[in-house]
């Protein structure tokens, strides 16, 4: 028996990474441009993007912090002050040395005006910021700052894919300044709990939070917690950090305050991100075989429309779907009206309905003369297999609730994946048998939990398996244990995972 | 007598140019970074800068447009496919040539990892974007393609000021694709109407709306449109530009499409933008000696409550202030809740009053237990002398007019500077006489509108004045008339100014 047709080609099954391209292709979120590792994000994948800065951002400000935005430009001298910051970083820099083009005397152009001081193109922005914080922070009482930014950002990446890993990418970087260790750490983790709620309640994408351990860390901080989810191949995706620096940066960069008491002190700083990166999550989370499937509190559109119609009808059936449409705009959804859009463009039928399919609309609707004799709508979900017929008026009454509905069925069908493919481990016989690579485009796995009790003896038996330490989840440590590989006293129990 | 003390050192009659950069820091907008030419944009102009990105986003959606993002870097070699455009901007390109850094043998840190190619930081983004139109554009179906992006620009300027004049810049770019050429001039006029209309409606600045000459048009422009506004110190301000860029980078860059009659035509495309400009505009436009004054419609705080109290009375007339607030946010003004806010830091009252003058809030109230027991207000408008008592049902119910009324009267007063200096010419004597250079850093004379026959002929003169062609006017050239200069019959009249 020939499998059944799907949308997107491979499946899942079949080739894991390339359905991933195929998606992204099939729903017009983005394409690679001709510019090396540089994406172009097109419409719909904007769209996405801007829904989920927007409740990222009410959220941050929820929290009490403002924007502001700082150059695109860090001096070199400035990378040099933290030295493992440098060390995370300097393999991947683009380096501006010229400010301008001359006639090439062979032709063409080439770079002339040499700067006197190279300038690198942000990576991450802890070191220019922190530089105007030292001349803003002069008293406690200028403290706390919270301050965050949306920006781009570049890193040179040798090997990248579509929105997971960009040469340039978009991003948003909070950078706050406190008077102490425990308004730092609390700041830390506040924010990690931001990128939780956002990830679960908006995205549907159940996350763990934990901390990374010393290797895992972000170059310069003192501790790095991040939000750790599980994509349909059971590779982890790191979905969003939250950085403890400790007065590491602020000794770099000379951010001193009048305490309270009346001595000078080095300040305590943290930093936190999340990236377009969180859209290739989401295309992974939830996506299936037949193209990219949304949540509906991020999708651009939560119904659209479709009118059929031949010849004569044409008139009777817009008016019927503008009603319509009037009518579910008029509903709310998640506290705000229901995004409804006619889609009617000369196309044939089938090729329209899976235009919408591939592009993750949460609800398709149909509307015929039949429909509108029998006082019916012909409704597709996302997530279910077969439309249905329904009478219009117990759609428009209930399409709030299947929204709702259908954002909470994704992220149970995302926390049962998960839960499926997590398990305990307590030896390294289990441990390789879990991790085994016979399949490795199609299945890594999942996420194992164990005890360790140190990282570097590890290290061989990771490399060998490419399995990484996601996290050390929060709370979850309050028994020790035993370490699965060596057998040793452990404190901290770990989530395994490969990843992405 | 002493002048009277103002917020503000030096005064707009004194110095212009150092008070536009005094009112920057009193109102904490924005300030010099540590890297040449680039500012800090602070949390309360970047609060300024989301007002203007909201209302203009909103207003591209209105018109049909759908946000996009294009890659950072354009390879050297883009640039140089339209002669006239990498002209324009080789002499102010950020060039990346190198991928990592590498320890120096003599310490520090050194470029490493050359590129191949160059890669230069956009200055504007007509080449990378059409290089990507170019692959999507196939078929007169796939048109118009009508596309925003907001991002950031370098562009290597020797002399900067902050806002208008800096090495990166924020913006949004549209760039558009069309069949015909009536069409994208259609688009051309309908963007730059977009931006008149802002101007006015939300910066309460109003401009004029013209085409520029043949020397002031963007490089690589078949038409480039404008709007201008004239400043306190009476120089022009580009606000926002329209380019019809015809075919030629449609050509340059190969987009093609096969027409409705079957043969291969090259597309009309269109660009359009505003930058953080505009901030330095609204500043300029509006702002007094004591500071920021703002537009209400862009305004990020439309009111303050101050209360005023000592030891015993706060809790009473903290009380009072957040009742206050609550009715005042439950009023509207221009179809959204008045934004209010309390300030109730510890600090002088004066400090406090002089601190929200400066950063141009509207409204300012205090409230204090004699207030309370009159049941009255103590309210400050921010154009008005005079501060004044009012009873409170009276000021909440009217809250939303006064700001209505001081927004048309901003718009007003800048209107009438305009017409108190705008002047119609017909010979050099008065030309010169008008632009007299006697007292260059208060007065610039200015806006002359005068019939010219020959740009090239004007230019000895200017040069000496100092003055350029703003634009023409649209729609004001249907009588043809005599060049003010060389008396020869004239087909165009111009606004003469100097300008930013």
């Amino acid at each position: 028996m020939p499998a059944p047709k799907t949308a997107i080609s491979p499946t899942r099954e079949v080739d894991y990474p390339e359905w991933y391209q195929q998606v992204i292709k099939a729903a017009d979120l983005a394409e690679n441009s001709s510019v090396r590792g540089c994406m172009v994000i097109k419409p719909w994948g904007y769209q996405l993007w801007e829904n989920i800065q927007r409740a990222l951002d009410d959220m941050f400000k929820a929290t009490g912090h403002q924007n502001a935005y700082f150059p695109l430009f860090i001096p070199m001298s400035y990378l040099e002050k933290e030295a493992e910051h440098v060390e995370g970083f300097a393999k991947e820099c683009a380096v501006v040395t010229h400010h301008r083009l001359e006639p090439n005397p062979d032709g063409g152009l080439r770079p002339a005006g040499k700067l006197e001081e190279p300038l690198i193109v942000r990576p991450t922005s802890e070191t220019i910021i922190g530089a105007t914080y030292a001349k803003w922070v002069q008293s406690y009482r200028d403290l706390p700052i919270l301050i965050n930014q949306w920006a781009n950002v570049v890193r040179w990446e040798m090997r990248t894919r579509m929105f997971l890993r960009t040469a340039e990418f978009l991003w948003q970087e909070g950078h706050t300044v406190h008077a102490t260790a425990a308004e730092a750490i609390a700041e830390t983790e506040k924010m990690v709990d931001v990128y939780r709620d956002f990830a679960q309640d908006w995205m549907a994408m159940p996350v763990i939070v934990g901390s990374k351990t010393a290797k895992e860390r972000f170059p310069g901080a003192v501790d790095t917690l991040s939000i750790e989810a599980m994509m349909q191949d059971r590779k982890a995706l790191q979905a969003g950090t939250s950085h403890f620096l400790g007065q590491n940066f602020a000794k770099a960069q000379d951010i001193k305050f009048q305490s309270e008491k009346g001595g000078v002190e080095h300040a305590w700083t943290t930093s936190w991100g999340v990236s377009t990166r969180l859209v290739g999550a989401l295309i992974m989370t939830h996506s299936d075989d037949d193209g990219l499937v949304l949540p509906p509190r991020l999708a651009p559109t939560h119904v659209v429309i479709q009118p059929i119609y031949k010849g004569d009808s044409r008139a009777e059936v817009m008016a019927e779907a503008q009603s319509l449409r009037d009518e579910i705009a008029a509903q709310s959804y998640a506290g705000a009206p229901v995004r409804v859009t006619i889609d009617d463009r000369d196309i044939r039928g089938g090729e329209k309905k899976w235009y919408h399919v591939k592009r993750g609309v949460p609800i398709r609707l149909e509307i015929g003369p039949k429909d509108i004799a029998a006082g019916t709508v012909f409704c597709g979900i996302r997530n279910q297999p077969k439309s249905f017929g329904i009478s219009r008026s117990e759609l428009v009454s209930t399409i709030g609730t299947k929204l709702e509905t259908l954002q909470s069925e994704l992220f149970a069908a995302a926390l049962h994946l998960r839960e499926s493919n997590t398990v305990t481990i307590t030896n390294e016989a289990d441990f390789r048998d879990f991790f085994s690579t016979q399949n490795e485009d199609k299945i890594h796995g999942g996420f194992a939990h164990a005890y360790f009790a140190d990282e570097d003896a590890l290290e061989p038996l990771l490399k060998e398996l490419k399995v990484t330490i996601r996290c050390v989840p929060r709370g979850d440590n309050t028994t020790p244990g035993t370490c699965f590989l060596t057998g040793r006293p452990a404190e901290k129990k770990a989530v395994f995972a490969k990843a992405y």
